[in-house]
């Protein structure tokens, strides 16, 4: 058998979204190498025909693109430019792709860092969940030169279904994303208010969910993670510490931009509240169990804290 | 030529919502008697083929059916029960449709006297705007005794495209009414606050506009109020006092239920800035106008305050 043609692709981060991500480039037909700290990620990656690996090195070895999928801005410093990490490790003209949520200045930085290299940096943040992960199709909000796009349109369309170009610089992409989070955390906070609000004035909340999606209070988070509160169901499909995060990354751009933010910055002590009460990795629609608590509520699944 | 057959309808109330619900009427074939302290008002709706008064209780006299859509709870008592008020004068057997947007427990008190008299009340806040009352396509959010149900059915196909039933007792449409204005005051805010954040990262703000309409951030007011702001044009659509109004409300049925509202009550505030900025009766989006000078950003139109 020949090697297969085309970019040798490592993915750094086999969780909820790299997994699906590495599966959809195998699927697409690329050599993907995995990699992750967890052995039940790398054996899961090995079993689906990828080759795992445990350290960032290895894994990006003379590869040609690097996806970071990992948690958050130290977990990529580490990962490119720590002991083992992948920058030094990949092809000498290779593309590394961050798919983190992240602060737009550390994206610059990182950029910088792997272009003083010689190799490209695309600054390409994803959204649309494990789901979407596994089926190739996400949203990805990217920015960076016309090499970088040029190099990561081929693998951008096994893992994406829509590839917004933001600007040619790393941090635009972030940039956006951050302001689709600060919009996302606030709307599930709010979301999670009016329900227990609702739940207070004695309302059926089936049926609020069913007015409220046919009218102007709509959110898209609103129509997506009500539900879960309906259900009593709260297995994290996007945990409350990403929202700690991201609107914490919020908080730190609008201190450094002197730009107010006052109702994002309510919502993040929901969240913070919300991890605090050990709801830290459960859905993020938890923030209704928060809201349910300060009212004395009772809300569907008797899974009230 | 004959009577026209059916019931005698008023409206009271000719503002941008009640006019076009009295020309909805008159299109439908009933006869309407309008009200409206503003004589302007009543020529509009005398050149459109109803009859207009001066006094809810002139326009009133004998009505089977008064629309009340006045601004707030007072006026709703003042033209009920004031001098010169509609419930003496409408029909013994008459149906009071209250349109406005209000504290259920107001509606449950105004519904009490109404019902006292031996006459029907239905609590009926309509959302939908000027455009959609013009045509006859309202949602109304409405609750009530299936007697006054019963008596509203004709009149209210001639005004809405969607009647939520919403419980058989006034008080239940309101409160659905105001789990409506909480989401959609605070999402406004917050499209105003995500907009300017996005300003201060040097982002192009239709491109914003482009990408959160596509994904998980998106909300139907920032789908529906942004463009406001990526025009510079703050023609009052909806004013910005009525969510001084409405997010009032929410904070004196949360404090009153003991159910903590943090992130509407941040709202409340901005909208309190904008209203106290001069902008009370400009357009809802001009919270975008209160953030932009908070962070001195500049936005489209070059209407800055």
């Amino acid at each position: 058998m020949s090697e297969p043609a085309g970019p040798k692709v490592a993915v750094i981060g086999l969780g909820s979204m790299g997994m699906g991500m590495a599966q959809s480039l195998l699927r697409a037909g690329f050599t993907v190498a995995g990699c992750d700290t967890v052995s039940e990620a790398r054996n899961a990656f090995a079993a689906a025909g990828g080759t795992s690996f445990a350290t960032p090195a290895e894994a990006a070895a003379g590869a040609d693109i690097v996806f970071s999928v990992v948690v958050n801005a130290a977990q990529t410093e580490r990962i490119a430019f720590g002991a083992g990490g992948a920058a030094d490790a990949m092809a000498p003209d290779g593309l590394f792709v961050s798919c983190v949520t992240m602060d737009p200045a550390l994206a610059r930085d990182f950029a910088a860092r792997i272009e003083a290299t010689g190799r490209l940096y695309l600054d390409a943040p994803i959204s649309g969940g494990s789901v979407r992960a596994a089926e190739g199709t996400l949203t990805i909000m990217a920015s960076g030169t016309a090499d970088a796009f040029a190099r990561a349109d081929a693998v951008l369309d096994a893992v994406a279904a829509k590839v917004f170009r933001l600007g040619d610089a790393a941090g635009q992409g972030s940039a956006f994303k951050m302001v689709n989070q600060l919009l996302a955390g606030v709307h599930i906070a709010v979301a999670s208010e009016a329900m227990v609000f609702a739940a207070a004035q004695g309302l059926d909340l089936a049926q609020v969910y069913e007015v409220i999606t046919a009218s102007a209070g709509n959110s898209w988070m609103f129509e997506n993670r009500m539900p879960h509160v309906l259900d009593g169901d709260y297995r994290p499909a996007s945990a409350i510490d990403i929202f700690v995060k991201d609107l914490g990354i919020v908080d730190d751009m609008a201190r450094a931009a002197r730009s107010p933010t006052p109702i994002a910055a309510a919502a993040l002590q929901l969240y913070l509240a919300a991890s605090g009460m050990g709801m830290g990795r459960e859905d993020d629609a938890s923030v209704a169990r928060v809201y349910a608590t300060l009212a004395n509520q009772a809300l569907p699944g008797g899974r009230n804290r």
